[in-house]
């Protein structure tokens, strides 16, 4: 099924579910999917072609059963269960990641940290006693973790994505402004903000300097 | 022009620019759809069709002439000039975006740091004074930023959005885990880890507990 899907299509699902979270945390049984389309900027027709590839789900005219659908999805993306998480690099990006209560709340957690610089490894930081990256294969045969996160500079990121693929890790949400290489069977996510900024300033690239003090 | 373009197109345009640099900081001065789509684990005829909205990029078979190419994403999405950016959250979060060097090398600038903490405010982070967010809207008017960066808890980021949307911002870097509301003429991009972590163990869910265990 995983390669028949859109990666674009499943890319949408996680915020689809966090839009339908926010509407059973309003007490909301039924959303259809203009409501749903109108909170996240996509069409109606988007939201059920997608929607499409997983089965029926709700009625025509009749909107999506929030909780069902809720659940499908959680199922679809594999976010029933828990999932074991190590960090490479505990500057200060990876500090802000260990500290973020946004992964634990979701179901992921940050089981190991690794750094290079001997003045934070054997820190506890959050919790999590930093080891050496020289160990990070070794411990990595004791925990079963299977998603990777990097929050190393630029310099060395790929290096330690080689690490982490080595090591078993099927999964790397990677920090680092870098183009990231892995085979195909590792799965790779970029969290670049700069991305983010960039696809916005095309919007409003020609409102003109000076333009935010208009009112 | 922009109001034609579908909003994915777009988001790719940065991810081509970025990949183009690579290309061109290892000496490369044509580069071909194939090339780039491997590189970005994007198809050539979706490159194609992309960069198609924006006119005739490079001769059939010979490829594209990086540097122009280069140039041209620049222009379109508006990132040949510099852009002014304000934070409000100067939490640990805060703390690694003000020092996160990828923003200043890219052309956004963080000019002015807003915080609620009394503990905070009047410190000075990454050579930026932090300033009450009271002050945040009198703020805005001495300066010319168009771009706001929302670092504050998910309980107070809707507040601080729309605090930032009556201040004149155009586009908001969000970083906390909500759905965040703004009007149609305010461009919004998340930045949540979350939803690219489960975008992924859709892929390795099915791996079963202890593959990372297998070599």
């Amino acid at each position: 099924m995983a390669e028949e899907i859109p990666e674009v299509v499943i890319d949408r699902l996680p915020i689809y579910a966090r839009a339908l979270s926010l509407f059973a945390a309003n007490g909301r049984d039924v959303v259809n999917s203009q409501e749903l389309g109108e909170q996240l900027g996509v069409t109606p027709a988007q939201i059920r072609k997608d929607l499409s590839y997983f089965g029926r789900f709700g009625k025509q005219g009749r909107g999506y059963n929030v909780k069902r659908l809720l659940e499908e999805l959680h199922q679809i993306l594999g976010i029933t269960r828990e999932w074991s998480m190590v960090l490479v690099g505990v500057g200060q990006l990876g500090r802000a990641i260990l500290g973020y209560a946004g992964f634990t709340r979701q179901g992921f957690r940050i089981v190991a940290a690794f750094d290079d610089d001997p003045g934070v490894v054997a820190d506890t930081v959050e919790g999590v006693v930093v080891k050496p990256v020289a160990d990070l294969e070794a411990a990595m045969r004791d925990i079963d973790a299977q998603i990777g996160i990097v929050a190393v500079p630029a310099s060395q990121a790929q290096d330690v994505i080689d690490l982490l693929v080595k090591s078993g890790v099927k999964a790397i949400l990677n920090y680092a402004p870098i183009a990231a290489q892995a085979p195909p069977d590792v799965r790779v996510k970029d969290i670049d903000p700069v991305l983010a900024l960039q696809s916005m300033t095309f919007y409003i690239k020609d409102l003109g300097a000076g333009s935010s003090q208009a009112k």
